[in-house]
């Protein structure tokens, strides 16, 4: 069964501004996840800021096995409801592709903890990325390293946790570096962070970038069934212990009392 | 110049709590403190829930090295702003430990982006804890393990990011484990995790816990000055470029304008 | 095509030992490839240390996917060339999953680049594993927690490196816990080290830990195309440097020359 | 009490190459201690390949708190001897700082289990050294970025472990990038790796590099009792086990037998 992949886009500047309708005329989601669907394995669909409920509720995210998300303009108006819904699908075994400037979304920011920020500089300078692990699965049918003419900068450091891994470092010609392929895991859910795509340049028409993203779903995707309440606490009773024990000194709550919050 | 702690404690069950009070008649962030002073290398303060602002603000949090957090009954009335204030001063370079029922604390779980739930149990039953990594700073001048006689089961899977590092390891007589020492960085801040400290139990007066606070509060504190702005996203103007370079392209931003949030 | 898995046995004390024969008549190696064998996924064979260079030659590594190895008796009776060609195999991209008393195989500690020391009892105790991260792949399929009625005794602290993730930690009937079950990767191939699985005890025989391996080794196995030679560190001559550069200053090698080693 | 480092050179081309020689008339190790002496927290030693053992013994080591070792020339000629106690010291609780070409020496390799591979290029051209974390303490002091304008290219990838944490990634004027800066523990034993440092160029003569090199010499101290035998596996008999326990079932060793290796 293919891979349910969706695509978040903000869909701001692609509407108000000429530069990025012309780069983008669908939609930066819509060129996505056309390139996601090139791959047989992959079943990508998109939602929008401007859709009643940002095109996101929880029946519609426990269909997704892995969410990619843009954002830039308008951070700010994303619901924290939504927010919330997106943590707990993460938390429950769904995966998060971040891209760009959604460093600064609301849900990257509340999965990373951390204030997820870098310096940048809009001129157009060429990019170059580096594999720092060869046959990364993400890093699957790419050479060392591949250039993209025209990008935004985005200079270290960059305010987030140590990852798990760092597959991508890039190299800018104005001088900076960043870590531009880092992976984590938050609760059942894998997290891949990649940083190309400024909506003025045509960074995911670019192949290699389609690739990257193709096998960075594939990466998140955990096949394993989701996790029905990711945050669940519950108490272990003393006649349930795995070991026989028996109750000592005192105690504040009650038999099958949920716990504190 | 001696480490600046603030022990932030709920003190809702020692007031409210007979067993609780007897044990902690002072309350349990006064009986840590306490143990932090008789190390002339740190000086402890507190703050609880009960005073204005919850006895935090900017200015005292920028006064503080290393901030230790209780709570357990009433993590829902710790407002926002402060929990903000937190996590802002930990970014900016304070160290955070984070103690037993915290791990539902508002700051840990925003600092951890993930559920921080497990499975309990009020038992009174023996725990153990295990290094698993030996002369890790947290563990100077422990044994290979020691044990608290009465303690609540915290048993794994523990909801949060994998640690930087493991520093303990629990065993329960009911049959249960717990990583009850972990690492994390979150920007500039140290942040600790450590599990024992049911209010009902002396856990707080056992000497070798004592040495873990202590051991805690020298590894978190860090000595840089604190960053201003941990969350700054600073434009780096073309002509600031740390190598010469062309602006070519479209853009979206005018000089000097501040980034999109 | 299923995944090629290579289980490696010392077969010693299944040969030497009245009671380990008894319980792995066709040695520990055997029960693990059948067990692997029953997915069709995967494609078992077995290699023993007594068989011509113990079974393994760079070949037959060309063809293994995922090695697992088992060893206790005999770790120094294992060649170094046979290590150098397990080591470099895993660097080029082969999976490898060392199996209870292989922490202290040569392959494993070579590794690791660590002691992988750890205290031990072989008293029949009960052992129970507890997932410390739910629905990692390798614990697909599992419950929270299992138990082994009977396996020896590993006590932290565990002297290997800070792993990838934690995915199992046991709790042990006499008081101890170990990290059971931990992740790294070596060069472009992925490393599990596996617990349990004390010779004189039937645990091979357990249908979870069976589970445990057949999920290890599909986690393990990394399809990309396996690296010539994983340690080349080759010059790039300043002629075919991405960005033009002339060379500046003295320099110690001439054009073409190999690096110093 | 003043940090005790010692820093070992292999002082190969400062005798054979005459602009080594010109740069550095008194050897690199020489430099580099010089650098640490003015620094009254750390008291710098040097010792050379030259000198009988190398200059290192085991008592030596263990008046040592941290090692830093350059080598390039002579990887081949560090015994094996040598190897394995600088590998024992490190995991009993000294600290290791390998430099530049250190990245093939034989204990580096041997501590990190892995290839230690990157690609490189000589040609005098400029590096920039960015922090990827601010306030590390080996980054005390520094600014966000500091330049080397005549260095030797490392390129990504680079065959190492994922580190504990990345503090610095360098940005090559001819267009590659590394992890310049990285840190692990293995055993008690912290690790740093400090990329620059070419011995044509007189990188260990920057003040911002020295800053660099006192700043990890401090942070690689582990100030605890050095471990005696970093590798003991000692066996728990049954009747010295945390718990009471009975044992059970079959056995292969008698009691205090030393376990198998």
């Amino acid at each position: 069964m293919a891979i349910r992949a969706l695509v978040w886009g903000e869909n701001v500047h692609e509407r108000r501004n000429r530069v990025v309708a012309q780069v983008y005329p669908h939609g930066m989601h819509q060129t996505i996840a056309d390139a996601l669907n090139t791959d047989s394995a992959i079943r990508a669909e998109t939602a929008t800021l401007d859709q009643p409920g940002h095109g996101i509720t929880p029946q519609r995210l426990a269909q997704t096995d892995v969410l990619l998300w843009w954002g830039h303009a308008a951070h700010g108006d994303v619901s924290d409801a939504v927010t919330d819904m997106v943590c707990n699908a993460v938390w429950s075994g769904m995966g998060a592709i971040f891209l760009h400037s959604a460093h600064f979304s609301k849900p990257f920011k509340r999965l990373m903890g951390a204030p997820c920020n870098l310096t940048w500089r809009e001129a157009g300078e060429r990019e170059r990325l580096w594999l720092t692990t060869r046959n990364h699965p993400i890093a699957a049918g790419l050479p060392d390293h591949f250039e993209l003419e025209n990008e935004e900068m985005y200079g270290e450091p960059f305010g987030v946790p140590e990852p798990l891994e760092t597959v991508f470092v890039s190299w800018f010609q104005g001088g900076e570096v960043f870590r531009s392929g880092l992976t984590w895991r938050r609760g059942a859910g894998n997290v891949f962070y990649f940083r190309p795509g400024h909506e003025t340049y045509p960074t995911y028409h670019d192949a290699t970038v389609q690739t990257v993203l193709r096998n960075a779903v594939k990466w998140a995707h955990n096949p394993a069934p989701r996790l029905a309440d990711p945050g669940a606490a519950p108490n272990v009773p003393v006649a349930k212990a795995p070991e026989p024990i028996t109750e000592r000194g005192p105690r504040l709550h009650h038999d099958g009392a949920p716990g504190l919050r």
